[in-house]
């Protein structure tokens, strides 16, 4: 079962180059299993191209190194924070995608101004607050997971329908029910940020999408009244 | 004949990718026949790296399954709606299409800036209004069928000389005379929307084309007079 | 001979494509022979993935088909003007390629921003003004070809110097020494038009560079003194 | 010794055109071997496509041509005086990649918006003065290297910690401990300053990101207490 999850992790670590996220080692996927409490995570800086399923780091949600003999990923620590505090998810993946990094340094959330959007993202996709030079200090990437689980508190948001935020003056995180939909979310995520971002300049003052838009298509590929595929 | 179909359909679907149309499975080109009366579909949510030949879906005009053991493209009662209203079509795409889907976001029509625009479509690219709660509600991609085929009686348009349209905050929906042809007609749409992008970026103040130069160029390539390829 | 003309302008057109310049068939090359009078150029409308060295249209300077049994580019009688009005050119290409193509219809001329613009267009790339009603519809490709010549002519303007051109609410044309370079020139047309487009959003006020390091740069590659290269 | 040095500077050269850095020949890397005091730079206006291991020119440090039966890159004078300058540096490169050079032609410095450009550029990208009239005229490849030694004594700048310039109205140089981590640096730049620009697009008065967000990514991966990567 392990090694079918690091065969996950690994494949959904390997879309990233393909779905022209990344430029060199700047993302890193990760995938829970939930009963045995463990994670596996794509090891630190190790270049996609020669990748392999023995690279694949294994630790505990305290961030034990269970089995590998790489480094995991240095982000680690966010990616634990958030399978803690969002129990219905099985995947995260971060990246510096270009167009969700761009709105993410101008600290922007992205309006939902579009059915694309609305097909995965359930409304504006959030972006933090800037981390304070204390969380920075004591334990940056911890914080990290901790000012998106905050996010969501004060905005009341589910993970489930917000599969993805924007980390202030950093990049964006994104997650799913495994690894290759976390992967999806983001690779949507970088699309619904370029079109937004284009839309934005050909229309200032353009304003979100009507809320019974946005429940028609979220709701026409999401819930038990789905109807968009072969479910 | 209706294998025929089927292929010209199935490859006019797998153009969608190759022109970079589409991210996923978001986009779907159907192809009538109009003796029969029957329609083929792409198949809703598959991916296009899968489809097969076998998977095409067949429809009647009410959307009733004539053949095909896949559920077709929930989108398919907005391209049955365009079918019926404009007679003289033969096929029909939907995409997502980056820069023609900022457009749309951003409701705004596609000004004829240039002869490539020219080319194809003789005149300002229109957007639909917005749909209702109501339309939403009760029977969505039928509306958005409806809505088209109402801008283009408000606005007097021949769908023959204006092949594609702005359906405002989703995306574009494009037709010719076969599957084929649509599909080459998105693909003109995105490249014009991308560049009427960055002209008005350039110069906010410009003013569409003079009548005559957009009259020369449409009507170089269509009608009677056409004297470009090799016809 | 004439083998050895085809080959070169059927090599210069399937440039285009590979140079990401062109969609479908929106571009043609030709090359000139000078001592013969005679001009190879791409048929109108045929795609690039298909074009043989038969497919080449041979005419001489007054558009009269000397060989070939395809139809010439509808586009012809500007290259013809061109080689008739600038001399000292042996290749012509004409491409609707996307950055260029949105400055010319901005109608606004790329100004010299940096030094690789500079390395090949020595000032500020000019833009026709719109044709006439009366040139359009009389002999709209000679007139196209003509208000070339006429902005040339009105900026003083040497066509060795300044190897590109865009057409009001239309797109460029580039030429050069031959087929290879004029083909060359639209591609360095392009990228200088993209980033000038960048510069210009970035610093709405930015001024042109100065002579002198224009001079240096455009003299550096080009001239008795150049020292680029392996001349 | 030196061949390993060729073999360096040639892959490091390939790369360009692989991260699409470069159009035809626009770019050109080098190295240093400090002990030996020759640097290995590429000819001018080779194509990359043909380049071999035997092109490399070999130069000592003023200029001379040690080996080699091509002409050094034109601007291999301002190679020599950043290696002069800069004794801790080992490659150097010059591109015109689109997104930096559109920054350097509106002579704006990039400013640090995020993570990406903190992990390797320590602080804000600086941009040069225009050179002067004399300094053109008088030794325009040396005046180069001068300028960006000017710029980095008046900005108190370690180039370690800041590899890589904007010329005003040119381009950039990138460096770093070899060849191929200047390269890396270059690639990372274009990136950076294309997000940059999006980012200032979205929100014209973003400021500079926190300092000791710059510290903690900048240090997480350089200097003694890194944590990324499986040092």
């Amino acid at each position: 079962m392990l090694k079918s999850l690091k065969q996950k992790v690994l494949e959904a670590n390997l879309q990233l180059p393909e779905h022209g996220l990344v430029t060199f080692t700047w993302g890193n996927v990760s995938g829970i299993d939930r009963d045995l409490g463990i994670v596996v995570i794509k090891p630190s800086g190790v270049a996609y191209d020669y990748l392999k399923l023995e690279d694949m780091v294994v630790v505990d949600l305290e961030g034990n190194i269970v089995e590998g003999s790489l480094r995991p990923s240095s982000d680690t620590a966010t990616h634990l924070a958030l399978y803690k505090a969002f129990s219905e998810i099985g995947g995260v993946v971060h990246t510096h995608s270009p167009w969700a990094t761009s709105w993410a340094q101008a600290q922007r959330p992205i309006p939902a101004l579009g059915t694309t959007h609305a097909d995965y993202y359930y409304g504006e996709i959030p972006v933090t607050r800037p981390l304070t030079k204390q969380e920075i200090q004591d334990a940056y990437e911890l914080e990290t997971g901790n000012v998106i689980i905050e996010t969501f508190k004060n905005l009341d948001l589910d993970p489930a329908a917000m599969p993805g935020v924007l980390v202030a003056g950093h990049a964006p995180f994104c997650w799913g029910k495994d690894a290759d939909e976390a992967v999806h979310n983001a690779v949507v995520l970088d699309e619904v940020a370029k079109m937004a971002f284009h839309t934005v300049q050909l229309n200032q003052h353009v304003s979100a999408m009507d809320q019974f838009l946005l429940d028609k298509h979220y709701l026409r590929k999401h819930g038990s009244k789905a109807y968009y595929g072969q479910r």
